[in-house]
């Protein structure tokens, strides 16, 4: 299976995800060391302050966490992070989080991840670690 | 108003929450400096891999922090967290959610926040830092 | 060779340090899972602003964290740590970091890492995360 | 006093640092929210390992932290930081550590910071979150 494949049969499994099909996240790009991911807002993903729930945030920040520090096709599971709220999104529209991966040894895995707006604000920041089990994810 | 008045004024404010009431939460506890919350775990919760997706466990955890950072009845806003995953928990059965005041100053805050199963195993862990707005919430 | 020679030959080995012996910080208690360092302040602590430095605050805790997560006698390294620092210390006296082991897996351990003065106030916090590569230390 | 008078007079002030002079840390550029540190590593900054002390590294990292924070001339005491360890440095040549200011309101401000050996390889990562005061640093 060539490497192109692999990362389709990766995002259409990544995709296919209870908990952030319920919160309306939808996985856009995937390729090797590299997500993003959308979740459009609605009155469901408030607060009881009405803000957008900081779960809601971490969340669709998850979510391109897990695909880019799976998407080499290597078992891999969240060990750390660190969140930093920089600012409160509007409650509309739609949010999208980016992961980059900073480092991969052989057991080990660093990535960078953002939440921004539509207008490219800056809504929350994360360093991710994962531990790498390493069994393939797809055969 | 009574400070036990205030605090079951706003156990009921944080308790009408959009995003946590559609993910099962319940505040089981508030009082000042402390919040404890439950988390039915059903499919809903499930991430692509079966297990329960770290933005529920983190969303139970904050949901806990929000409470109890906002339970002197001065405002509050998450600013860092640290989310250590410990154990993946069986999705099953219910998660708890604790958080303690460490420390509060005039203007900041730090909780101990701890997300454990029914059990008590341990299943993530996280330092919660709150700056304060401080404008009373309820009058 | 018993468990506790093997802890006396352990708390030697990382009492040997160059870095920390050059800051006068001391291992002061080791056992399994567990370490106490002391550090006593002076002039040499001190940054721009006439306050400990946070690198020494650091150091002081990454050292406890150091033992610790090397107590059992398997090479461990640091991976990630969060940093809290809550109350500036007086620049005087001596500072203690006690380490905690919260959780240890055959690959990954978990730390609650705490600085307090000599009157037991909360000065920097942190979980500390460590990989084991699980090779003796001493034979 | 022009921006330039008070960046040259803050850079001035931040370099006459005892504990960061003790460990041959030296401050070799800042502007409004930008600092680099650079530290030669000799044999004092060994831990008992033979690898350079978590605590060097850090202490290097804070010190342009704190350099970028305050670079503004206002007031600002550290709070919060993630620290993510990625590669032991060869114990020989020298370190750089750059803070970038991502983020700056009234009273919060978060960095970027990086450690990288003389080849560009990244040592050490975190996000950093100060608490303004505000006051001014030098008149």
């Amino acid at each position: 299976m060539s490497g192109e494949e692999t990362c389709g049969r990766l995002k259409q499994l990544f995709s296919d995800d209870p908990f952030s099909r319920k919160l309306g996240i939808e996985l856009v790009e995937l390729r090797p060391g590299y997500a993003k991911a959308a979740m459009r807002l609605g009155p469901d993903h408030l607060n009881f302050n009405g803000f957008i729930h900081g779960g809601a945030i971490f969340t669709l920040m998850d979510q391109a966490f897990a695909a880019a520090s799976n998407s080499h096709n290597e078992s891999s599971v969240a060990v750390s992070m660190s969140v930093q709220f920089v600012n409160a999104p509007r409650p509309a529209g739609a949010l999208y989080a980016e992961a980059k991966e900073v480092e991969k040894s052989r057991k080990l895995g660093l990535y960078e991840l953002e939440v921004r707006d539509e207008e490219g604000k800056l809504i929350c920041r994360s360093d991710g670690r994962v531990y790498r089990i390493g069994k393939p994810i797809v055969e």
